[in-house]
């Protein structure tokens, strides 16, 4: 008869030996793995939620020149100081200059210039009216402009350089680019902007129970939701996923896929088998060669089977196989690393702080992130936690918009309490 | 000699007749022309960001069978009644159950079966207990598991149905997919995603004052921002933008080109061209055929002068040239019409309360939507004003993440006064 406690013992204890590590203690010891991509060059209107590669300076002032922001008469503001409701003062016409058009001639003294909206103010001239406060009357062919009042100097003339003067910072480094930045981008002559490549990031999901999203459900099997979640999550942050489908539950075959996907990609995803058991073979994986392992425990629920390695200088992040371990653990870490290999100013989920909507009593021993949804009134925001937040449950991923921090010894929560929040991508809809 | 107030009349009077329509009714005028586009089927991967077109309900229970959450053994409750930290009660282990597998057989008093994380509980078994909590030994063969205390039955088990039950409503006609959504539907068997088509957008823009963005700058003239700002403002609201170029100032091939547009699009955008003024093409344009003119003037600041016209059936959409008036006019108009195309169940920009972060002096006689930045502290929402927020302004528009709708009558506001606020689309950077 073998002795049920020694048996018993390779189940009770971890054969990871894992020790848990916090949440940024983890991102950090993923930072040196995530470098920064090449340069490439993209066209302006290709470059929409690229991150900038350079720092952007003005190369011209902006307007690159003196602008007329009224439709209206260019004249010289010491010709009106004598005018008055009893004394209009008519100055000739001496030219019409359209939007695009430069002036061909000065504006001196007794003169004006028929203006249109953003165009370049004559030399010469130093002030606008506007046409509806002028009169006008032709006269042997001669076109007069009426003024009634005196104006000031530099009135509906937006200065060259008001916005930008040459050499003025106008986009950082690693800023993720948007239809604002286009808008710059373009009036500043950039038809190519340089941008970090974009991430290739190879999904693997383990498990025999797999079944694809259109296969018919079969006893005991459930369809990988993850692969395709991580997949737009993965664009959502700005990297290509690749999808490489299952590993099955053999160790040489999973050890080959994953060797060739670490030779090919930037950056490898897994998803499940990684949880203490007898066919986790991400775990088993990883532990062959501990050397590189960099975690394989962290103090977080959902998630704390997250396991991260490098081989060849290539990050492997195996991500729980719970839908919502495995959304919250591609928050965490895969997003930043997506967010720093392209150099992202922000790579990090922003982090607010919110009125919890709702009590919240669960306690634990390790930080928990649990899913919620934002709501905005008065100008006050609130967190409702998930009615359940079990890390298998998948439904509520699509009703979060953040991630509530738990720390472990927060104790049971009541509505109202401040709590800090990290906002998920995309619109709040409360 | 003419008469100057006759000859002046030509000028002070809007040639358009303009009468000024509120926001709200001006986009009430609209969607009666935004009609919903046909249905596709795209691929769940390729369907981020796209809008349902069908509401989805869940074809089977989710989870579809009960589903052990930890690695343990299945066993009957009843059998571990007795069992105590004196007097371990060991069953036979029949079966071991991997993830995906299903029991051969029932659990029938005094056995167990060995199950994985995941994997469905056997026919029989009722509870679950975790590996940690059991010893084992083998004997002539057979393998026991030894329970030192009662259970409870459902522990550890995730019961059939427990997210949805069938028929269960799961995604909303109308919603914006996103990673949780395509979770959702990969694990509900969803392989090709109901979807209205997007929305083809023709973009002109007008003036002969306009570079291209690769052109090098010339005396008085602008590279045109406008294009590729709506471009990637079109493709955020889900539509597919067409860039058609400028259009000179010539009436006849404007017409025409135009024309051709409304024929093959299904909206058409214009910039520029709709100011009162000698070269205001657009205007006069939509002017042509009165019968068809839905507004040629809201009262709003910036983007006063935006027009709408319908021409057999598609609307044509003449936004201001001003870069800050037609990305705020795209954002109140053009943004729910391609919205409203899609079945979009929230077509407009997202209406928050928000603080007043510094004070904003500047009164209208129409509503003034103001670029500004938001910011989260302490849970409560601030937003700041854009120091400059002219409507000919460029540079603040990448640094707004909303619009503060400042009332004609509000006075002047200071610091922490409640305003409304529509939040633009993208992160909240403050």
């Amino acid at each position: 008869m073998t002795n049920p406690e020694n048996n018993n013992k390779e189940y009770i204890n971890d054969k990871f030996q894992r020790s848990a590590l916090q949440v940024a203690e983890a991102q950090a010891r993923l930072k040196p793995y995530a470098a920064l991509l090449t340069h490439e060059e993209v066209p302006l209107t290709c470059s929409s939620g690229r991150y900038l590669a350079q720092p952007v300076y003005a190369p011209h002032p902006f307007p690159a020149f003196d602008r007329s922001s009224m439709d209206g008469f260019a004249v010289i503001a010491a010709d009106t100081s004598a005018a008055g409701e009893l004394n209009t003062v008519w100055l000739e016409v001496v030219e019409v200059i359209p939007c695009g058009a430069v002036a061909s001639r000065e504006i001196t003294r007794g003169t004006a210039a028929r203006i249109m909206t953003g165009a370049q103010v004559p030399g010469g001239a130093d002030t606008v009216i506007m046409l509806e406060a002028t009169e006008s009357r032709i006269e042997d062919g001669v076109t007069y402009v009426g003024i009634r009042r005196p104006l000031e100097a530099g009135k509906h003339i937006t200065p060259c350089g008001l916005e930008l003067s040459t050499g003025d910072p106008v986009l950082p480094e690693g800023k993720l680019i948007g239809a604002g930045d286009i808008a710059v981008l373009a009036a500043l002559g950039v038809p190519d902007v340089p941008v970090r490549r974009r991430p290739k990031v190879a999904v693997f999901a383990t498990g025999s129970e797999l079944l694809e999203v259109d296969e018919p459900l079969a006893p005991g099997k459930i369809r990988n939701s993850n692969s395709p979640m991580l997949e737009a999550l993965i664009r959502e942050a700005g990297g290509e996923p690749v999808r490489l489908g299952a590993i099955m539950d053999d160790l040489e075959l999973a050890r080959s896929r994953v060797q060739m996907a670490l030779e090919s990609y930037d950056l490898v995803l897994t998803t499940g088998g990684v949880s203490v058991g007898d066919y986790d073979i991400m775990g088993d994986l990883v532990r062959e060669q501990t050397g590189d392992m960099l975690f394989n425990k962290i103090a977080m629920r959902p998630g704390s089977v997250t396991t991260a390695a490098v081989r060849g200088g290539t990050l492997l992040l195996a991500l729980s196989g719970n839908p919502g371990a495995c959304f919250v653990g591609f928050q965490l870490f895969a997003r930043p690393v997506i967010g720093w290999m392209q150099g992202a100013a922000q790579p990090f989920l922003p982090e607010w702080t919110a009125r919890l909507g709702a009590e919240y009593k669960r306690v634990d021993r390790f930080t928990r992130f649990v899913r919620a949804r934002l709501e905005i009134r008065e100008g006050v925001l609130y967190a409702y936690p998930a009615a359940v937040d079990e890390s298998s449950v998948t439904v509520t991923i699509k009703d979060s918009d953040c991630l509530i921090i738990i720390p472990p010894d927060s104790g049971q929560l009541s509505a109202g309490d401040k709590v800090t929040v990290l906002k998920l991508p995309g619109e709040i809809r409360g």
